[in-house]
Order: C-alpha cells, then structure tokens, then sequence
C-alpha cells in the first residue's frame, strides 16, 4: 500500500499530525472577513447579522436552507447603469451593425438618431422608439444565435468612460455579498427588468449565477422544427416586461418562494423588497443608494435612468438597510483591486 | 483535549486504523448499482453507457458541469396518471369540498357532473368543461392559500386503487435515475402540463427537486399590495400550457440552456425530446413505455390520458431509448420495497 499516494493518507496525516501536537486550530482560527470591500458600520454590520441569525439553527429567527431565496436587480444594483443601461448600447451598436443592410434607417426615428449618434433624440423618440430598437436588435434569429451575437459584443465593447468591457463594470462589494450569501446556503437569482437572454449570456461567469437563476424581461419566442432539427426563434413582440410589479409575479412563478434578502436600488424593485418584507419570519430588504461622483455616478429621485424616489423613501422609513455607494464601499470595480 | 469528543477525532482515527490495518478499501470497493430497481438490460446499460460517458472528462463526448440540464416530464413519466391525471382528481374534489356555498352547481355542468361522481359527463364537458373546473379550482386565493390548500389535500387523500396518498404513486426505479443523475452533477428539472404551483407543493420532497426547478402550466396571477403586506393572487385565466412546443419554449425561458437529457411518455413531450436531440454533442431521450397492467397500467397510442403514438414512433425510428416499463423495472413504487 502506498501510503503518501493518496489524498486520503495525506488528510490522514495532517488530523493526526494536528491530533498529537495538541494545537489543533481548526475551529479556532478566525474566521476570514467574508466582505473586505465594505467599510466597516451599519451596513456591513446589518448584513452579517442578518446572515448569522438566520442560519443559526438555534436562533428563533432560523432559516431552513431550502427557504434561503436572495433576489437581486441587476442594472444599477450589481453592475452600472450609467451613462444609459448597457443593453440599451448594445442594441444601438447592434443597429449600426445591421445599417448597411437597412438604408430606409437614414431617415427613420429611433435609427435615424442611433446612426447619427444623437442620444437626445434618440430618448425623444419615447417608448415606442424604444420599443422598436429593442425588438429590431434583439429578435428575428433563434436563441443560440443571439446569445453568439451578445457574447461576441461583450467580448468587444468597452464602456465609454471606464474603457473596460461591460462585464467588467461591476460592483465588487456585491460580489462578495453574492459569494457570503452562497457559502451561507442561499440561493441566489438575479431579477432585473434587462432581457433574459441578454443576461444569461455572461451573468454565470460575472456573478458564479446559473442561467436559470436568472430572472428578466422577454420577448415571445416560437418553436421550430425543420429538416428534423428543432431551435427557438425570437420573435418581435414583447411577451414580459420583469419590472415593478412583474418582479414579484416573476419570482412566484420562477422560483415559487418568497425571497428572504432582496436588493435593488430603483422604484422598478419597490415591489420586490416591499414582497420580501410582507413574509413571515426574519427578512433583509437592501437598497442601494448611488451617492459616488467620483468613483461611479451620483444620482437619485429624478434620472434619465427612470425615477428613484420611491423605493429609497419606503425603505428609509421600513427599516431597511440603505448603502450609501461612497461611505460604504471601499472599491466599487474588480478592476481597481 | 478531549481526543474522543469530536466528529473530527472520529474520522482521525477511523482514517488511522484503516491506513494500520492495511486494507484500506475505501477507494477498492466496487460501487453500489445506481439503478438497483432497473433490470439489467439494454436500457438500463444505455442510461450507465451516457452517464459513464459524458461525465468523463478525457472523452470527446464530455459535457461541463454547468450544461448537465435533465429535463423529466411528470404525469405518467414520474408518478402514475391512471384513472387520470392526479390534478384532475385534486380539482374535483376541491369542487366537492366548495359546492355547500354554490347551489347552483347542482344543474351546470361540469359541476354536476363532478358532484354526481359521473366521470363519463365530466369527460364529455370538453375543454370548456375543464377549463371553467381548473379555474373555479385552482384561482381565487393567493399562492401560499392556494399551497396550504393542495397540502391539505395530498396529506389526506388515497388513490383508488392503491390506497395509497398520491405522493406516494411516483416510479422509484425513476427516483433512483434522478438521485443518479444528481450524484454525477446533473441538474434536474421538472418539465409538466400540470400545474406549476400544485407541483411545487410536493415536488421538493418527493423528488428531491427545489421549486425553481419545477415548471409547469400556469394561470395568471396579481399583485396586490393592501395594508402594508404585498400577496400574489390567482386569476381565473390561463398564463401559459406547458405542453407540446410550450416544453421547449419554457425549457428556453426558465433554464436558458437546451438539455442533455430529456424523459417523458406522451405525444406532449415529443417536442421537449426533438429539441434535446437537436442540440449539439451527445445526447439522452428516455421514453416511458406503459406496458405493465398488472403491476401499473398498460396504454398507449389511443388512450383517454391523451395521444401517445407520435412520441413513441418517432423515438422508435430515432435511436431514442424506450422504457418497456413490464421489463425494465423490478418494482413500480417505492412502498413495494
């Protein structure tokens, strides 16, 4: 028998070796911060108590493992939003891409401002303009195909003021939160009014999140099945619009548990946190307030990202747990570590 | 130190006597059969063939971890569907239970039909009839009402011939392939016609799938936000079947990746199977053959559970493993164990 060959004789080994010397320190160590880019205060104190008592078996207020449902939004929660929603950039360059083939575009609203790279009047163009540049960029080739064309952009883009890819511009602090909150057994789902599909493409590698956890606005799709080969063809039509009040409908009908942590930052993830909070038991509603010029934008109430009035005041007087971006966090990106 | 009171001075010295005795078997002992309720034969090798096969990182059919998506069917596939679909038999006597406060039921059918225990009227009431059944059923009440209610029904009701809670009338030879699939990091869905909300109730412990891996038709739902607590409530129309080209549509929508593995045994999982054999690499089609009247039911082709012939031609002509359920299986439910 060889007994150093083996991963076993080796764990073997170090127990007994622990065992014999009378130090052994495993329960003793002290245990690793598990949020080292928050700055120590309120918040962070809120978040590893919230995780301690829920998932301490002798604690009233425990939470069994299959009940641990964390929701979290996407745009301006877990990533930015500035200077408009990334997707929204990527169905403009998408649009520029298909230009040469569409030269009617020259002269018709909203592709007229994309090609003329005229934001304002790209916004003026309203939701129907909008409307029309999402289904134009995101629908008529099958799901596979389209997940191709968002990875080969993610691949290929760079934020404007950042110069980093987009899947790049996210929020290391939430990371962390992600990460503690899986080692503590939750599971955790990204619910966010940005495409399903969109998402799916890199949200797995960015946040370690499982393509069906991850919950988004959609458009209908129709099965295909030809020369014996099936696909999913998107089609140009809205079927959901995972916003405000879709939220919570989204989350009984994909996950079919009431969250117990939920985080947002917007008057579109009111109602989730406002549904987290109405269940029995121990809950953790986080809103996060973007207070930061310097290191990642400032903005609140009124925004051309929509409004944020009203989830930041219902949450200031229910008790939940506000971050505020500049005091709260001691890095925003991965990429400044 | 207390060298005897600790799990880990246990595993030390298990681990330490096993390396002193020198027959250390750990790693030599042959493995359980994963399918000890399967027979031994061409279908069960195919299943041990793929798994072996797949899960082999030096073979060129090796399939990641995070693409090991199983997607099974439920009436008929995991538990039985005989005289009819469990639901069916929850939903008229749901309407037994409600009728005290509706009079009128006693002259409109289908209600007439269910409280005079006439299976053959309820049947010829059509889609309409069922339909207006489903809905004065199953909508009405929130989503956690509506759970406690299906709860209720599951603890305290018998099926007719078995005798048995209906919970109980799932395939254990079905249970071990999932338990099996799980263990080589597969991740396992359901995939049904049946109700999303009445599954999820009894899936999870059942089958050992969560709720968000549980899909399902659905009807629509409300957000309703009274008195400070927020609620999902049940309507009375139809969201979405999940049957036929709903399969793969809500495979797409809800896991966001085309399975590796797909199971089912009717005409309405045909199309879920295309599309998993559509997809690129090695794939796996089980298909449920009901061939066993003594020990479950015989059926197929023409049957009132619905259409059955295409799924099975088509699987015959496309290399598809088909379950012959007389053979295959050396016991039906697990309380014949």
């Amino acid at each position: 028998m060889k007994l150093f060959n083996s991963k076993l004789s080796i764990m073997a080994l170090a127990i007994v070796g622990c065992l014999y010397l009378h130090s052994c320190s495993i329960n003793e160590t002290e245990k690793p911060d598990p949020l080292p880019s928050w700055n120590d205060g309120a918040t962070k104190s809120a978040i590893i108590d919230f995780v301690t008592t829920v998932t301490d078996e002798n604690n009233t207020d425990y939470i069994p493992v299959e009940d641990r449902i964390a929701t979290f939004d996407n745009d301006g929660n877990l990533w930015s939003e500035q200077p408009m929603y990334f997707q929204l950039m990527f169905a403009m360059d998408r649009i520029k891409e298909m230009a040469p083939n569409h030269p009617e575009w020259d002269t018709i609203q909203p592709f007229q401002a994309i090609l003329e790279n005229d934001t304002l009047a790209l916004l003026q163009s309203g939701m129907h303009g909008l409307a029309a540049l999402m289904m134009t960029s995101h629908a008529g080739m099958t799901s596979e195909e389209f997940s191709e064309i968002v990875s080969s952009w993610m691949a290929t883009s760079f934020h404007p003021r950042f110069n980093q890819p987009y899947h790049k511009m996210i929020y290391q602090p939430m990371l962390e939160l992600l990460t503690y909150l899986r080692a503590n057994d939750f599971k955790t789902f990204v619910v966010s009014g940005g495409g399903i599909e969109f998402m799916r493409t890199w949200v797995p590698e960015a946040y370690g999140i499982p393509t069906n956890q991850v919950i988004g606005s959609s458009i209908k799709t129709e099965f295909l099945f030809e020369n014996g080969q099936a696909s999913i063809m998107r089609l140009p039509e809205i079927d959901f619009i995972d916003d405000k009040e879709g939220k919570p409908l989204a989350i009984n009908k994909f996950i079919g548990k009431r969250p117990v942590f939920a985080s947002g930052n917007s008057d579109g993830d009111l109602q989730m946190l406002q549904y987290t909070d109405s269940g029995k038991g121990k809950r953790f509603m986080l809103y996060l307030h973007h207070t930061d010029a310097d290191r990642e934008w400032a903005y609140d109430r009124e925004s051309h990202i929509g409004k944020l009035d009203k989830g930041l005041d219902y949450g200031n007087t229910h008790n939940w747990t506000i971050i505020n971006m500049k005091n709260d966090w001691k890095i925003i990106y991965p990429f400044q570590k």
